[in-house]
């Protein structure tokens, strides 16, 4: 069994999350059982991961209703403490997708939307473990190695996901089948989730890799050291623009410049067919203090502000492939995500 | 007067360096009076940049002479000591150029050396005022905007040169003239010089300025939030391919993609006809920890493995530009280095 970031704890019947902020030197856990400790989660990190907001979203109604019925909350109320957790992060749109996933369950009670939530969560580590396999098939039919060496950004790994994970989970797939050779993982500041979560979901799956500097990837890419690059996604437009964890699209121009297959890997929640093109995904910015201090010390002089857009997007032209458990589309093919895959 | 990082000291006799892995929250100066010393300071970034390792080469030959002096040694140890000072970090061709700037004059005696590295740093300080003012006339001629938004990476400014600053000094140069609006200083992972002494610089020279993480570098410029980049060079081969801070070529794609100018300033000191290409130019590959333990804290897991990469190359058709004090070459419209400016 792979790593469980999110679930429903039976033993508390309340909400448990993996505290991503501790990671890698702490392994511990979060019971949450208001709505204000979940959106302070969402928004110190403590989840991440498109598709694991999904589930936080779903059963965070859950963790709403509960709180609701101890504090004796009107009706009004308690769509209001499901409308703040379902916009905690303004460009994760899973996060909304999850919340929206059970909500039309709430006048049928806790147990139809707590059932629906487990649902989101099943089905999201069904369709990861789907994607991947997709995922490496078309990877594998397209470069003739072996072994593949992939540069991967961020984490999109079971941690971020309900298990198994996107990005990662592709690389599971592959490392299963003998056919992963190595793995860059770029350490994604400012809040090093590459360094402390992917390195981590790596070294406990027995997969070879290395960390670096995201300012390497580039580098390393254009010096044939990888034979492709395997992200997740926050969002993916209609036309095939992603947004991701900033940084992505550099990794994209690199690969673009290289000639090697870049590829986003996320499950089909992730695709917002409403969002035409990426000049339509607001990008969160987030406090620029996550930039110019690190575990307390500061690292630029005081009075140089810190300057920390938490996503970019890449354009449809610099997306080789997005893999969804529905199929494979080719953006940079001319292909639309409507197009709803092979 | 600008920051001066590295000088020979009256007072003492003896070289004087600003420690620069102390800055921002110390401003110490070592004083270095051995062999050892100097390649101990050089290796662990003490002193860097380009330039200023020129004058560290040229002046750290006297510091050897002064050594060999009061230890006894022969020629062959004294030119065995001057030789290790030549090797210290094995991409810096202006390390090697320092020494050899004063070598030949060791038979004419200490004055003789000593007077031969003060030139080295007061011409590589008249060099940068002349390229910065070569280079703001280069982007004001090509840029159709009141004050510029500019984009630089990693420190090329008066901490890594004998003063004033290559990039930095374009900047300052810009900013003389009143035609200087913001800069976003890449923080330049894994050693932080950009948050920790480019901002310093700029935050001392009063320029409006932000650090930003270096994965924003590419999403920054496609944004277009800034009008150009421009970064210094550790080395630069005959065809204009450029030796920078690892992260370097990640925004000259980026620049590129937008269509914006991408300036490599540097003294000519650090254009090496000799090598043809980036091709031949060894890549410093510096301890992972570097990239896995920050300020003694682990962010990768034990076991996970760093990259480190202290450099990339830049191809020569990504720079727009490279000014120097001789002149502008345009790398990208096929001028070579041999092409003595303009």
């Amino acid at each position: 069994m792979t790593l469980q970031a999110i679930s429903w704890d039976d033993a508390s019947d309340s909400l448990r999350l993996l505290d991503q902020t501790r990671l890698p030197g702490d392994t511990a856990y979060l019971s949450i059982t208001s709505t204000d400790a979940l959106v302070d989660a969402i928004r110190a990190l403590a989840v991440r991961g498109a598709p694991a907001l999904g589930v936080a979203g779903a059963m965070g109604v859950v963790t709403a209703m509960d709180e609701a019925e101890r504090e004796g909350w009107g009706e009004e109320d308690l769509q209001s403490a499901v409308d703040r957790i379902r916009h905690a992060r303004p460009t994760a749109v899973n996060l909304a997708w999850g919340v929206d996933q059970v909500r039309p369950l709430m006048a049928s009670g806790r147990a139809a939307v707590l059932a629906a939530a487990r649902r989101v969560a099943e089905e999201d580590e069904a369709a990861n473990r789907a994607l991947s396999r997709l995922g490496a098939d078309w990877l594998l039919a397209r470069i003739d190695r072996p072994a593949l060496r992939v540069l991967t950004h961020c984490n999109a790994g079971a941690l971020a996901t309900a298990g198994w994970g996107t990005a990662v989970g592709v690389i599971r797939e592959l490392h299963a089948r003998g056919r992963l050779e190595f793995v860059y993982a770029d350490e994604t500041r400012p809040l090093f989730q590459g360094a402390r979560l992917t390195a981590f979901e790596l070294l406990d799956a027995g997969i070879p890799h290395a960390v670096q500097a995201d300012s390497a990837a580039a580098s390393t890419i254009l010096r044939g050291l990888v034979d492709c690059a395997i992200v997740g996604a926050d969002r993916i437009a209609a036309n095939g623009d992603a947004a991701n964890k900033i940084g992505t699209v550099g990794v994209a121009l690199a690969c673009r410049a290289a000639g090697i297959p870049f590829m986003v890997a996320a499950p089909w929640s992730t695709v917002d067919l409403d969002t035409a093109s990426g000049a339509d995904i607001e990008i969160e910015e987030r406090s620029g203090e996550e930039v110019t201090i690190q575990a307390g010390v500061r690292l630029a002089p005081v009075g140089s502000p810190g300057f920390n857009p938490a996503f970019d997007v890449t354009p449809a032209s610099l997306v080789s492939a997005v893999v969804t458990e529905r199929g494979v589309v080719e953006p940079a093919q001319g292909e639309s995500m409507g197009f709803t895959g092979r």
